[in-house]
């Protein structure tokens, strides 16, 4: 038995400091219309999508870019229009709770425009002091706390769905946790800037590593996943596209070609998990967790000594 | 500052049934010799390199398949050689212990000849009950017990070196626990039959699977992977070839193009691993074993409950 569920990747363009989030929801429609036109029930955004890629300037107050209520007035008209249209969404956004902490955001909105969902990300990459040498700063981990719940999985949209944003993508931990609950769709958004300043040989395989991890990880786990960008030149720093749509096999079955604003469509049979899961990478059957202490009981590495002379 | 060490994998083509060990030898002697012909100061041979792969057999008695000493008299001349030309080298083979145990292993042997680590194999794929649907058995279940002891890592030819053997690639578990060791090298040993009879979907992609997830897994732990096949069609069974040694960046520096005898070499920079392991994924600073628990509480997946309707 198939069980087809048809996703979209709505990939955006740069979206410059002064642009207003009502000017950003408004691409965020044009998206979700163009998602309706081709039959998604589900469309997902990138991270921190109604904004800027704040994380690249210092700033002594940055909670004007934060989000205090979901859906708020700009945010209003996509959750209206998701439920008009019947096309649910998954938005990623800063987000300033009620009581003062700041998280990177993604939530999953139902087809009825209810919020089902809500993860917070848990790898936060970059620093946390200014760095003068960076030609841009990546201060994510001076403006964001990680999310405290972990990576969870909700049955949403018929399948089991589960969410990680950017970094998360690097880490098989982040799949396993998931695999481990069953995941089917695995719905990331990423912003990646091109130039990696703490090794600058890692520039030019930004698309190879961005494809290479999401791949490993859905076959790994035999999962969908669905990858949002925002890529193009956005404020002078140039930022990886290819958002793109991974079976269980590790094949990408879509890919965005263009760095703007481009929807990405895939019919994502959720029965071909089951491929994996239950063949090769049957975990009851197969894994050896008297064998993979290390992951949980360690954080660092640590070498063995070195040999005396 | 540069720590180059030069790096063989030495893929065999088929082993038929009735080869002896000291034919095998032959040929593994010939790719050693290429080897030091080459610079190499280590070549890696498949996995069960000195047989043909009999778990595609049932039979009631295997011990024959099986070494009880290591160097015995048939690879005894393999030892010399090395030390003679001052070139290491790791081998796969069944081993029979001389308490009864069965395990599928690899060592690692230095320039001078000595036996300076031993690996048994941890992930044991296939089956232990004979499935007469099958074209060819895959009967690893029922031949080999488990290794015992888990991911190790060695101090060895100036690198931390670890290994793992064929389906042990496919499990990020495999690579995080030795990159939690500081892990620089880890090498594999394979027999993988393209065809899959659980899910003959998968046969076309045999070769892009065993690529993606040693590069992801030398990737996401800045770690040199060498992996040597036995390919070519052994006794009607049509294994992957591909042989292939991957930087630390993902990328396949070398791979094999035939099916048969074949060695592939590398110049292996170590330095290399610390542009992943000290910026990227700098382990201490960004992993977040907090979130992690079910990789080592729990076996199996475990999805959510179904709706209530």
């Amino acid at each position: 038995m198939t069980r087809v569920l048809t996703v979209g990747a709505a990939q955006l363009g740069p979206v410059a400091r002064d642009e207003t989030r009502e000017s950003v929801v408004e691409r965020l429609l044009a998206l979700l219309h163009a998602g309706a036109a081709k039959g998604c029930v589900l469309v997902v955004f990138p991270e921190l999508a109604l904004t800027t890629f704040f994380p690249r300037w210092p700033a002594d107050d940055v909670d004007g870019w934060f989000e205090t209520e979901m859906p708020g007035p700009a945010t209003k008209p996509l959750f209206d229009e998701a439920q008009s249209l019947g096309v649910g969404f998954s938005l990623g956004y800063a987000e300033l709770t009620a009581d003062g902490h700041h998280y990177n955001t993604q939530i999953l909105v139902e087809r009825d425009g209810r919020v089902v969902a809500r993860y917070r990300k848990v790898h936060i990459p970059g620093h946390d002091q200014f760095e003068p040498e960076r030609p841009f700063q990546h201060l994510e981990r001076r403006y964001f706390e990680p999310g405290p719940d972990g990576f969870g999985v909700w049955r949403a949209f018929g399948a089991v769905v589960g969410m990680m944003i950017c970094n998360d993508r690097r880490w098989p931990e982040t799949y396993r946790v998931m695999g481990l609950q069953g995941a089917e769709l695995i719905l990331c958004g990423y912003n990646t800037p091109i130039h990696y300043a703490p090794d600058p040989s890692q520039d030019i395989l930004q698309g190879f590593h961005n494809a290479l991890v999401m791949q490993a990880g859905a076959y790994q786990n035999g999962t969908w996943v669905v990858a949002a960008a925002k890529g193009g030149v956005e404020e002078g720093v140039d930022s990886l596209a290819q958002s793109c749509i991974i079976a269980p096999s590790g094949q990408i079955v879509a890919q965005a070609y263009t760095t703007g604003d481009e929807l990405i469509v895939a019919d994502c049979d959720l029965a071909w998990c089951e491929r994996y899961k239950g063949t090769l990478f049957d975990f009851e059957r197969y894994r050896m967790i008297e064998h993979y202490g290390l992951i949980t009981s360690q954080r660092g590495a640590v070498p063995p000594p070195e040999e005396q002379p």
